[in-house]
């Protein structure tokens, strides 16, 4: 590999024996050699849903080697098919394919398709490799990373699932430019999140670069989708099963989750969710006195940019939002856990804000 | 702890961080000093069947520390039930008791209740804390060593699961005065396999208490679980996710999945299956000349001694074996892989068995 701009870029996420690369960069899919070395065996499924087969499906697979095994499974697409029926079609796909324990299943898709297939490989005879070819930026940037899989309960978003890790991630940046702009701003907000989380230089940066962002600028992609990756590959190796320092991940999911499951997931996207929520952690910080006005001017204004919303469901009372975040499963023994922001660039997990603060930030937070 | 042979045991199963006790021995149900300590937070669920529940289910909530939360469910009794719908039933119930990640499992009863319990533990908000009290010789033996969990697919056994492992294993020896005579017998298969596959002072030892352990002697039974589990954690610690030794501790499943599979499973208990699928290894290995008549004769002495079969179904052809054998999981890239004895307490694992010798021992076995 060289050091054009061009070229892709590898990174190493750091788990031990489950060590694995993230590959970025145009030009992946169709190309044997990002594909080929992490294949287990001779035979491979490739798992998508019915929106992105006639984009990319092709493209995977011509980039295997010639005298494998492979089959195809199409799913439907969205958010409300993230359920243990669709893992279990995979598995029957599977088992009607003889597929034995050194199979290889690809995920070529959004972070529905990534968290179901790596659930399916996670469980199958207890465990089979996978690869992630994710193709929207929010699961190039956030749920390729980490070994977090799993499905949808009708009590409770990613309830059931496992941890379970790929043999390597496959960020082909050319997909970005079939992906609707809304889809793009919601993983915008997922890139932010690392910024504001945890590298202050990172979000300046975006600031600066947010335009090029939204253009598609192939060098400002991969840079941002690279350096991300990095952040919460960083964070990963330092906390694989979220005891601690992982928790952080979660700004603004709190209040996300809180949206997504009143107005039922699927209407909000999840970085759309997750955006909003950010600024209501940013909002809050401020009024616990760690974050000033200016600084939450600067966290509105580069979602502004990014094109994500900036007020919550105008049906939302503050009750809608208590009753959903006291379940959430982040909120250990029924306490409520916050990450907040102690400074631009530097979250924390708090679990002492007093109530009527949290109370009167929802009743005057924007409606829409 | 004392050395009264009436005193509890402890084993420790060395995997690490994820390293836990066996503790066997009579009395354990109903003395907190063996549960409480392996609970993660106040949450706990016993999850067991309607055959254990009116025996066991009692003693295990007197076993509980005071000011817990505690859920109890009783699943239907059976291989049968060993499927993906009854561990979505323990999601559900979990999730209507609003029960988060630092709740704990309690898995009371036989293999299949272990194994449910286990994978519902291995995937609940990505894996919460579990404890196995296995009430039959098969579970106390087997399935509750080793971190394998899981359940049946229409297409196959054990298809679906995680590897997981659990906080602790409490054996309590005066559970097997409740077991039927004939699940006595298919742990005691068990037991004689741990024996053949890899210490033949302990199959001799078998065979001098074989009336012993029949009539339930309490010192012999706790000293064969003992030795059993000992054998058996020796193993996973080597091998814990099946690469490589551990496949010896399926020395007879081949044969015996090849007679479950074909006369449905629950007809024939694992244990049985299991048995007589041993004395068909005995005698390949017999054939290929690695063992003599007198060791065979042994191996069938010690089966008939613990009231196991030794005979095959009568309606099962050499053609019903080698299509179930051939679509074992044991048998990677579809070649047979068989478990075969090189003497009596050395096992190894062998591929390349002449289809003609062993077509030949399935033509000429005894049928009933």
């Amino acid at each position: 590999m060289t050091d054009s701009p061009d070229a892709p870029r590898t990174l190493q996420v750091a788990l031990g024996e489950r060590s694995y690369p993230i590959h970025i960069g145009p030009g992946l899919l169709g190309d044997s050699r990002w594909l080929a070395p992490y294949l287990a065996g001779r035979q491979v499924m490739i798992v998508t849903n019915e929106v992105v087969a006639p984009l990319y499906l092709e493209g995977v697979r011509r980039g295997l080697p010639e005298g494998l095994e492979v089959r195809e499974l199409v799913l439907p697409d969205g958010e409300a098919t993230k359920t243990l029926e669709s893992v279990s079609r995979i598995w029957d796909a599977l088992l009607e394919a003889g597929f034995n324990r050194r199979c290889t299943l690809v995920a070529l898709g959004g972070g529905v398709i990534g968290d179901m297939v790596g659930f399916a490989a996670a469980c199958y005879q207890r465990g089979v490799a996978f690869v992630q070819v994710p193709t929207t930026l929010l699961a190039q940037v956030d749920s390729s990373v980490g070994g977090k899989t799993g499905v949808n309960h009708p009590r409770g978003k990613n309830m059931i699932g496992a941890f379970w890790q790929p043999r390597a991630v496959l960020i082909d940046t050319d997909t970005l430019a079939t992906l609707p702009p809304r889809e793009l701003s919601a993983g915008l907000a997922e890139v932010i999140k690392y910024g504001l989380i945890r590298d202050a230089d990172f979000l300046a940066w975006l600031e600066a670069e947010m335009d090029a962002l939204r253009g598609l600028d192939a060098a400002a992609l991969t840079r941002a989708i690279e350096r991300s990756c990095a952040l919460k590959a960083e964070i990963v190796a330092e906390d694989e099963t979220e005891q601690g320092v992982r928790a952080l991940l979660n700004l603004g999911h709190t209040f996300g989750h809180a949206i997504e499951a009143h107005q039922g997931y699927g209407k909000w996207l999840h970085g759309e969710a997750v955006g909003v929520g950010m600024l209501m952690a940013a909002e809050l910080s401020q009024r616990l006195g760690w974050l000033t006005e200016a600084e939450v001017a600067r966290v509105r204004a580069i979602l502004e940019a990014a094109a994500l919303p900036l007020a919550v469901p105008a049906d939302m009372a503050v009750d809608d939002f208590l009753a959903i975040m006291r379940l959430d499963k982040k909120n250990l023994d029924s306490r409520l856990r916050l990450i907040l922001l102690r400074a631009l660039g530097d979250a924390c997990v708090h679990d002492e804000t007093p109530v009527e603060t949290l109370t009167a930030l929802l009743a005057e937070f924007p409606r829409r």
